[in-house]
């Protein structure tokens, strides 16, 4: 079946790769939550997640996108997500085998444009020293991938 | 006398006002001493700051950027800025009569490209709970201007 495209504005923006379009769709749907969030983000040596979110009241939510059934099992790290966070979600397109997530973890449906959360992870309250550090840290990178995007010759390295 | 243009190269990017481009300045050469920054920063209602720099320690700089003396001695709001930082600090350009500065503030030298600390700001050190209040905003306004950037589509009013 040939897909029809009825949207005829090309979106120029959209990611490449399926799971950051999916990352587009949550920071879409977060930011309408009046969440800031972030993509990308290394809580710590060896682990990069790909969305974390800072809530209005300081909340801090991490979400992994999931672009189908392999991308999900080949996943060995995300255990070690739960300690940086203080809610974890899922997110995944329609098309996903939802019955393969943990119950006890959250979901989100989305697609590139947006999202919706389905089931809300639980709250692990992060521990003050350790939301402290991450909040820091969210802050730093934010701004500088922001100068990095701003101003592309003040001598910005990866983040 | 007219002026000799080096730079065969035009920098699109520049800011056209004066006092941001003192800014961009100083954004560069904080970013090489480690801090992450960013601009017109709103700490409380009715201030809005030229630069908030947060350093690799946590500690908070606050900048204001003066293309003038006109421009200084019509600021009627700095002594207020001075309760949201750990140290404050001056940058003019060298046509600036820094005689006119308060001693006890840091000064910086800039100009569009560059910028040197001539004096640090003495450190008065933010109370711990307004320096949490205060990281948690300048990464909420560093994430929202980074999505509305990446992301123009997703809404961002101003931050």
């Amino acid at each position: 079946m040939t897909q029809t495209t009825l949207d005829p504005i090309p979106d120029a923006s959209l990611p490449t790769m399926p799971g950051q379009r999916l990352a587009r769709g949550v920071c879409r749907h977060l930011r309408a939550l009046d969440f800031a969030v972030i993509e990308e983000f290394v809580p710590a040596t060896g682990l990069r997640v790909d969305v974390l979110a800072l809530g209005p009241k300081g909340e801090l939510w991490v979400v992994e996108c999931k672009s189908g059934r392999a991308d999900f099992q080949s996943d060995r790290k995300w255990h070690g997500y739960l300690d940086w966070c203080d809610r974890f979600f899922w997110a995944v397109d329609q098309d996903f085998p939802t019955e393969l997530l943990p119950e006890d973890t959250g979901l989100i449906l989305a697609d590139s444009y947006d999202a919706e959360i389905m089931r809300m992870g639980p709250e692990t309250p992060l521990p003050p020293a350790r939301r402290k550090v991450m909040v820091q840290k969210f802050a730093r990178h934010a701004a500088l991938r922001l100068q990095a995007l701003r101003d592309p010759a003040a001598g910005i390295s990866g983040v």
